[in-house]
């Protein structure tokens, strides 16, 4: 007898899972429904076409080669069928049939299943705000939404964007190109919570004003103003001007059909399922955006929607129901973003996830060039390593800088699902050549940084420290070891400045009882200067990390 | 007492030893030796000083904050002192002292030593050809070398360049950007040999044709003609103009000093070292291109001479003498070029060598774009990855493309280094965003492919394989499966053409007594008619890997 499998949803996951059911299981029934008139599109585009960067809506429609993946396209290639405009909007699990409601006709009608598939994706988490109903407050995340937004986006207009996550900041360089003024305001005292350790987050956050987009932290929108239409937002740091408004709060899954049905919900909310993607009935299966997953490091569930993930998991759902046997291991909760030319990204733990499941941390910051300093269009990254003091091992990898980081992440992925050591992480024969990398990429010196760390030779303290003990007006002397070009230029308020080339000759000139931390533009300088100092019987000595380039506060300037 | 350490040889070896052992003893009394003038500069940049892509040659000296890294900046900065213009002509093992020639004075001395660094640097293998000695035959390896065929090389004029490796190409590169007419002659089937497949070597040479640079390849240089200069190459495939010769062969490593002082050789030929970079003499440790090391895959002793591993052994070998502790795991044989806007990389084995080695190799060519299809600046790369088909462990990968190559190469590099399986490599929580990647990576679909391949569900044909069955003329059917537009634009010759979404309705057409080869632009197409003919009855259906996109052979166009 043939195999009835039907699909809710049929954006990244669902599609992704019928069209792999029917590969492992050609004489099997599929049938997808969405209550979407599109489906199978690549949303994470549309931001992009809301910039004018993607110039054609179609080109998030169709395959690599073109092709409209429409329903027909589904049909005629895929061997399923696809029904739009298709709400689901119950399951008889004892009977295993779905009930259907078409949307246009007004029919409704039951579709039986021998294995079902949910990928109910999600939606915008958007909190009750005062006068959210005022015309030109929007959301990002269709189709439908992005033409909107196109014809509200007018050059020289305000926009606040309410949120300052990954679909916040990607919405806000789009309202950027589009010629907008853009205001970003988002309540965590830093931009992408969760996605950065504050300090790599205030490195972007730099960027972004520099690049003339505004932005609020620490800052909660309340509520709107405007008559016919909005003006601007009203938030706990005052009035925000605001032509247009976008919100981009976090998303939640979408779990009613799975739960009116009596299916589990995980910790997080999102529907349960276990390594296989089945849910708690054996017969239906999870996918994507509605579901939780199992974090790498931590072994914990969490809940954290991406289009990559979506069709991973499509692609387990797809087999297991077509009576494949698949597995999805998880994730490492890796994120990425470019934002007007910069590049922020991560994998694994931050630094205040790892000490809050009680690792003993450390950390080091390192910026560095993208690759051979000499080669044209170089550019810094700046990266962070959080690593277990004790195993050595690597927790988590962040990078942000104009150069490339999404390298880095990628080979920090694989190590770290690995669980590889600082060590290891040091020892790999990365790809060298002037146009890719330094002879040692900046993974690698991290890497032996972070070894020297935990080997007790290097003595970091991070910028943030730094501030706190100048804030504390503590009695140190943080000493500048750079050139005295690079000091004109720039420098930190109240630091002392002898040149590296100097220091073994000017040791008599620095106090032996006081605690000096040394920088430099990027932390080897730094760290050398720490050595010579200890070398030579000073006490205490520390290296700031990263230098000023990971100075996130104010430089004086000349 | 006073550790002394001398270390012979400044460049990225040497200079990293001696920089590492004074860091970690700082009491330690470092002397470097270089005979010659440059010390610790960026060799690997020479070709891109020869092309004018970096401007100036003290970039090449200089530090990333642009000090020069010269004798005087290794004694004020790093506590080091350096002679350069000093040649090591003998090692007294017993009195552990070096015999020294300085050049400019003719003096001779002798230093001693505690611990003896090694890092004497290779050579380039030059075989003895007929002429030699003709004006304008040069090699390109130091600065000196990259100001003589800078003057020499007009543009319009003929440049020969001897040998299709890495040098080679950059060489040819850096001539063809100069403005000259370039020939690459390489003694072997392919360019690159041992660093990519034939198949995918022929991608690149593909591209530098259509680049304008011609390369013969199964070619050997026997001589040069001449009267007042070279005027042209004597090859066994015929006569090569030439008013520039560069001779870009191999190198071997430096083990004259070596072998004299009786330290063992390895296997290769280079100095044998142990993991901590120890030679059979436990006082002398050697780095760098003068030694050789171990293949993390196979576990057996290699000779790869690279800048990165240079750095990595300095470091280990530095810290060794300086009376630490650690090790060199060893490498992959990773290595990657940039070729006029083309990228070629591999890391760990060839499918040539895992069959040598007697794996059971299974393979996957896989073309795809290196980021979403519809973000600008989107470029082809192609993917190969060898795998063992009993463990499903991959062996290596290569990568070749416009686009972005590194990034699956360095991702490969980590998860070769701890033993992923396919399965493990598809499972890689990969950064996704449309500027960065598809949802579904290259190195994920490659992944599920060679799953896909190994459970039995794919039969793939490589196209160097159809190509051998269209010349011994076997009744097969190779069937394209692209849409009529792609079709109209090129296609394989003799190919049955019918587009995937007319398969299913047209499968009476096809007869079913044949072998049918399916085959797309890429794979996915190829792979989804397989299937559908498949579960149509049809038998010994396979299809072709890579499709059209890694075809290496002519293609008919409209």
């Amino acid at each position: 007898m043939e195999l009835k499998i039907v699909v809710i949803g049929a954006n990244a996951a669902g599609a992704k899972a019928a069209a792999k059911a029917k590969r492992i299981n050609p004489k099997a029934r599929i049938t997808v429904i969405d209550r979407g008139n599109f489906i199978s599109y690549g949303a994470c585009g549309i931001p992009y076409y809301v910039a004018d960067t993607v110039g054609e809506i179609k080109e998030l429609m169709s395959t690599a080669t073109g092709v409209m993946r429409d329903a027909d396209f589904f049909r005629r290639v895929k061997g399923v069928e696809v029904f739009t405009g298709t709400e689901a909007v119950g399951i008889d699990r004892q009977a295993q049939t779905v009930s259907l409601y078409e949307k246009a006709s007004g029919r409704a009608y039951k579709l039986p299943y021998d294995r079902l598939i949910l990928a109910t994706g999600s939606s915008a988490a958007i909190p009750p705000l005062e006068n959210m109903g005022c015309p030109n407050i929007l959301t990002l995340k269709t189709i439908e939404d992005a033409e909107l937004v196109k014809a509200k986006a007018i050059a020289g207009r305000a926009a606040c964007v309410v949120g300052g996550g990954l679909i916040g900041l990607e919405t806000a360089e789009a309202l950027k190109i589009r010629g907008m003024r853009v205001t970003v305001v988002e309540m965590c005292n830093q931009l992408l919570p969760g996605l950065l350790d504050p300090e790599m987050a205030m490195l972007l956050e730099k960027h972004l004003q520099d690049q003339g987009v505004e932005v609020l932290t620490a800052c909660k929108v309340v509520g709107f103003d405007g008559t016919s239409r909005v003006e601007k937002a009203i938030t706990t740091r005052g009035e925000v001007a605001a032509d247009l408004v976008i919100l981009a709060p976090g998303v939640v899954p979408n779990v009613t059909l799975a739960e009116e049905s009596g299916l589990k919900r995980g910790v997080t909310g999102a529907i349960a399922v276990d390594s296989h993607q089945c849910t708690s009935d054996p017969n239906i299966y999870a996918c994507g955006d509605c579901c939780e997953t199992t974090h790498l490091v931590t072994g914990k569930k969490v809940y954290t929607p991406l289009g990559s993930t979506a069709n991973k998991q499509g692609r387990v759902a797809g087999m297991n129901a077509a009576g494949g046997d698949a597995t999805f291991a998880g994730i490492l909760g890796t994120s990425i973003i470019r934002v007007l030319e910069f590049n922020a990204g991560k994998t694994g733990l931050l630094e205040a996830e790892a000490r809050e499941l009680g690792y003993d941390v450390v950390t080091v910051l390192s910026p560095a060039s993208d690759r051979a300093h000499f080669f044209p269009g170089a550019k810094p990254i700046a990266l962070k390593l959080v690593a277990d003091r004790s195993s050595g091992r690597i927790l988590g990898v962040q990078a942000v800088g104009a150069g490339v980081v999404d390298k880095r992440i990628d080979t920090a992925v694989a190590a770290i699902t690995f669980g590889a050591t600082a060590e290891q992480l040091a020892q790999l024969d990365l790809a060298y050549a002037p146009p890719y990398a330094t002879a040692m990429d900046n993974l690698i010196v991290a890497a032996d940084i972070l070894k020297n760390k935990i080997a007790g030779h290097a003595e970091g303290i991070t910028p943030m420290e730094v501030r706190q003990m100048q804030e504390s007006e503590e009695d140190f002397i943080l000493l500048d070891v750079r050139s005295p070009a690079e000091h004109q230029e720039m420098r930190i308020k109240g630091a002392r400045h002898i040149p590296l080339g100097m220091l073994r000759e000017k040791l008599e000139s620095l106090p032996r009882d006081k605690e000096i931390i040394t920088y430099c533009k990027l932390s080897a300088r730094g760290y050398e200067a720490q050595k010579i100092l200890q070398a030579a019987g000073f006490k205490g000595v520390k290296f700031m990390d990263g230098g000023v380039l990971s100075w996130p506060y104010e430089l004086e300037r000349t």
